[in-house]
This record gives C-alpha cells, structure tokens and sequence, in this order.
C-alpha cells in the first residue's frame, strides 16, 4: 500500500465513502459523502485503519438530548497520512503519517506549557463542536448537501477526515499503521494512566478493574514500570459483585499501591478506592462514568491517607507523549500487538460493534483500503 | 520553672491533679488522682503545659455509644519531661523534653518505613483502646481506685500522664516550650498537609477553607513554600454559603493549584474540590467529618484531572518531621508565635473550651505550673 499517493485535490471538496450513523443505535450506512478541504488550523488526512472504542458505541446509542446528532461520522481511534493542509499550518505536510487525538494540545496556553496538566485551558472544556475553532460548521455533507456531524474532531470512520492541528500528532512512519492506531486513544489513555497519573512504582502492586483495551494498557504500563504485583478484576456489570477488595487486600498484605477504574462505574470506583492500602493507596478513575453518577466515598477512608483522581488520555500531552509511546513500541519494549483480536474491511464495520458489544473483541482494526 | 526535678517515684504510683470529663459536655472536674508508673515501651512525664484542640471538644460532647467514655482525662497536644521510663524504652531519659503525638509511629512496620505513607500499619487502625499495647487497661484511677479513661494515647489534662513510645517524640530544649506545644498537633497537621500532603510549589495558588489553628497553619506552610497567592475562606457553618468557588476562580484565572479542607464537613469538601484548576486541581481534606458524612463528588470534575486526598496529622511522620518543624521555628522561618492567642493557669482550663466554642480562641495554651 502507498501511504502518499494523492491525485491533487488540493483546495477542493473529495468525494470519498463514509459509514454514516443516521439513527440512534442502528447500522452505519456506507455511502458517499463530500470532505470539504481544510480551513486555517486544519489537516485534511486520508485514514489508512481505524478501530472502534467503547466511547463510540455509548454516543452511537444516545437517542436524545444536545448529544444525540444525526446524520454523524464517529470513530477517533484512527491513523493516517496528511493529504492536504489549511493556512497556518505548521509541522504538517502531505504524506506524514499522524494520529488523530480527541483531547486537544494547543501547546500555547497555561496548562499546555505546565507539567502538570494536559487539560488544555483554551480548548478542552468545549468537546461538543463539530469543528474545533469553527463551531458548528461540519467539513462533511451528504448527497443532498446536508451537513454530516463530526464526532470528537475526529470522525475517523470516512476515507477522508479534516482535524484541527490541536488535535493531530505526527510520528514515525517506522511503526505498522494498525498498532498506530491503538496509540491514538485506548491504549495511550491507559498506559499514560500508570506512567503519568499514578506514576507507578517499581515493586508496587497494582489493581486493574476491567479489562478491555484501557485496563490492559494500564496494566502493561504497570508491567514496564517494574510493578511487583498487578491484579486483574473482570466484571460482567450484571453481576456485579462487591467485595473483591477484600480478596485483594488479603493478596497484598493490606491493599495495593494504585487501583485503577477502567469501566466507568461510581460503584466500581469506591471497591477500586477501598482496595488499596490506607496510608498511602492511589486510585485512578479513567472510565466515563455511564450515568453521571455522584462519587460516594467514606470520609474516614479518604482521612486514612488514600487518595483518588482522574484523568483523560492518560494525563497524556498528545504530541510530547505520543512520541515516546511509539518508540517504545519500536524498541521493543511496549507490547502492543496482542491488543488487536479482531480485522476487518471497512465495509465489514458494523461487525466490529457487535464484537465489541458481546465482549469478544478487545481492539477490531478496520482497515479502509486493503 | 526547673524542668527536671522530680523526687524520685521511679516505680511508683504518682498521685497529682487532673481535670476529669464525668459527663459528656459537663465541666471538666480538677480532683487528685493516681498515676501508675509507665509499663514496657512505656515513658510517664510531667506535663509542662496544654492546649485545647477542636477534638478534644468533639469527644467532651459525645454523650452515647462506644466513644462516650467516662470518667475520662481529655487533652492531647502538649509538651512534657519525662520522669521515669518503663522496660524496653530506648532513645528517652528522665529530663528530656518530649512531645505526645496522638498519631502513631512505631518506626518498623512497613509504611513506618516506607517514605509514602504515615499511616502505621501496626497501630493506626486501632485509635480507640486507653493504651497503645495493653487494650483497655488504664494507668490512672481516682480517688476510690476506679480506672479513668485514656484519651488518644495522651491525656495531657493532668499534671502527669503516661504515653507509649510510638506516641512520642524527644524535642530540643531550646524550643520555649509553649510553641513546642503546638506542634504537638494541629499546627503540624496544618504545615504538614502543605508540605508533605500537597507538596506545595513556589508561585502556586491556595485556597484554605475554615481558618482555625489548622487552617492558617496551611497558609503558614504555603507561605513558607512560596505560594503566590494564598486565599482564606472562613465559614460560619450556621450560614454555610456555597459559590465560593466562582470567587476564587475569579481571583485566580481558572482555579486555585491546592485547596484544603480544614473544617470537616463533606459539603465544604466539595466546595474546596471545585475550586481547583481543571487539570492539575489538588484538594487535601483535613477535617474530621463531624457526621461522618459520606464525600460525594462529581464523577465528570473528577475526570477533569482534578485529585482528592486526606491524611491524619498532615501526612507526618512524628519523630522524623516533629523535630523539622522545630528546627524550622528556631531559625525564625516558621512562624509559631500568633497561633497563641489566650493563655490560662490549668485551675481555668474550662475557660478554654469557652473560648474555643464561641470562636475566639486559636490556640489556648495551659500552664499546669506557673
């Protein structure tokens, strides 16, 4: 495959197919669209693979409210090669191979040049527009010329997408596009959780709940950094079951070093809270929480040393972090492979919602042109 | 006054007064009680003076279940020579100056040895007996030789007490010893949560929430790390006004870097927690939860990368960062002097609670002898 073959569409709309979301919850619908080019900011960028996040399949199903737009293009897990640029663009040219990120990096303002942060203080607290400095205006229409919506500046489930510079990284070409991909959102979110947010520890112990694509990651991130001990707790959410702290506080002595909640359950992160040992426990949250539920937790439990915090992304600077996440892949230290279950072709996509749906699938690569 | 004379009761009961709580919320009693010589691993001393702090009032008041004690001898922030030691007592000799520390340090468990925590593994889940490693025996008893409860391993209430090791911490004598009694507690719980909890930074923003000893204590660590901006927030909890948080974001573009609860209420807590930065926010709970209410935070400003944490006696190891502090105060950096606002002879130590209950005291220092 040739990542940088492009007929000079500079400037111009591309007519390219799409799997379109029309309607809460029912199939994509393959068809063909127009992607306009990209104005100051942007990148238009041709994707070669992406895979399907959980984020994708809860906004898929919202029926209702601000949140539920249709016609929309999701997908943001994705990699792919720059195939035309907007004015003031810089660091982008047509044939670098760029991950899309939905959690912006600016670069310029105060939290962007802090260590401490990558809640980008211009950016991150407006995640709903279609386009990052344009608002509502969408580089997408359909036959009609109607307007498709974005979805989380991404839209990465289209031949071509236009992404804001915010939200675009550059790397290597050295690593295969499909283990790319899984850096441009679940496993970067996870692995950047351990290393970043938690800041693990060598000889640590460590409890993982749930175990997809972000919990694993968070365990192999763990893994790197030396963790003594890492405990995995799967968890059908039918079932649920309370109490797992204490098997896990009798398996480390007292309760783990770091905990981390991978679901997106209020629930689940009060057991992940109380399992870690008082003193000194960690608990990271990284799942949305499905209900917007309150966070309940005991005020003498949190008194007795422990602590808790959240994150998106991992904490992670998309275009510092991202980076050093692919060389480690490169050096062979970074197991990435064994996080993609399942391929398919894009028109195949509908399968990968299903495998994701019934638990099958860890992380489902859908490649657009093989 | 000479610290050290004493005759010798090596061995021997002491018979001295002390101020006995009969009855929840009642006046303190000073009557003529029998101290029992110290035991193995633990060290009899002669009060020097007291002070009153907020739990001593929170545990006077309880008149029900297995906390409501009586007859019992408050008090645990203080500073004492030692008069005589039992078996097994090393590092303590009669005439040294020390410090009772309600918080244990045991010095050879794992999180006494681990730099992250201070949270004793051996003895800080168990607050709640009259001596550390003898249950509910008690080493005083009244006038017809009934037990008197201990209180937090101190009693400080009485002219002579008896403490554990793992409660007690040597001082340099040149520390005057009225200061010293402050760092016995609430001063070192406040200092310690900015240095040791939030690991303050120089040109940061800080919000303290409730300004008694503990809170300005906070800012006085704050200061001291060099914060750029210290915001207090006094409440009367009779007229608790939320919003805050839209003030102090105001003030600090976005958010303060460390907020502190030093109140103990669950609603302020999450006051101080939305008055954070999005991103990097660090909130510390210091306060003990009067209700035992439960936190209840908002899973999405969670997510926003904000952290929560609480800790006891400011994340402070005793014998290790008791000692720091006082060195801190004979070089003139840390500032001890204003938190002593009333001075009383121990004849007028219900004058104390007075003046704590109604506000108008920080510190009340008590002279058993002057």
């Amino acid at each position: 495959m040739d990542k940088t073959s492009f007929s000079n569409n500079e400037g111009k709309p591309i007519r390219c197919k799409a799997a379109v979301c029309k309607k809460a919850g029912k199939a994509l619908v393959i068809e063909e669209i127009q992607v306009d080019p990209p104005q100051a900011y942007e990148v238009r960028i041709k994707i070669l693979c992406t895979s399907l996040c959980h984020t994708d399949v809860t906004f898929w199903k919202i029926d209702s409210g601000p949140l539920a737009r249709f016609p929309r293009i999701l997908g943001h897990e994705a990699v792919g090669v720059v195939e035309s640029i907007g004015e003031n663009v810089d660091g982008f040219k047509q044939g670098d191979v760029v991950l899309p990120v939905f959690h912006p990096y600016c670069e310029e303002c105060r939290d962007c040049k802090s260590p401490k942060s990558n809640w980008c203080a211009r950016f991150a607290d407006s995640p709903l527009s279609n386009t990052r400095r344009y608002g509502m205006a969408s580089r997408f229409k359909d036959s009609t010329g109607e307007d498709i919506h974005h979805f989380l500046f991404v839209s990465s489930f289209s031949e071509y997408t236009v992404v804001d510079i915010a939200h675009l990284v550059k790397i290597s070409p050295e690593i295969p596009v499909d283990k790319a991909a899984l850096l441009s959102c679940g496993v970067s979110t996870g692995v950047g959780a351990a290393w970043k947010v938690a800041d693990v520890g060598e000889g640590s112990t460590v409890a993982v709940f749930g175990l997809g694509a972000v919990g694993l990651a968070v365990a192999e991130g763990a893994r790197l950094r030396g963790a003594a001990k890492i405990i995995g707790v799967d968890l059908n959410p039918d079932k649920f079951e309370l109490g797992k702290r204490r098997v896990i506080k009798e398996m480390t002595g007292g309760g783990v070093d770091y905990s981390f909640e991978c679901v997106g359950l209020a629930s689940l992160l009060n057991e992940a809270f109380m399992s870690t040992r008082t003193g000194s426990g960690k608990t990271v949250m990284l799942g949305m929480e499905k209900h917007a539920a309150q966070i309940n937790l005991g005020s003498f439990d949190l008194l007795r040393g422990r602590s808790i915090c959240g994150s998106l992304f991992g904490g992670l600077k998309s275009k510092v972090d991202i980076p050093i996440l692919v060389d480690h892949y490169l050096k062979k230290e970074l197991n990435l492979d064994s996080f993609i279950t399942h391929e398919l072709n894009f028109e195949e996509i509908n399968k990968a919602f299903d495998l994701l749906e019934e638990g099958k699938s860890l992380r489902c690569i859908i490649w657009m042109n093989k």
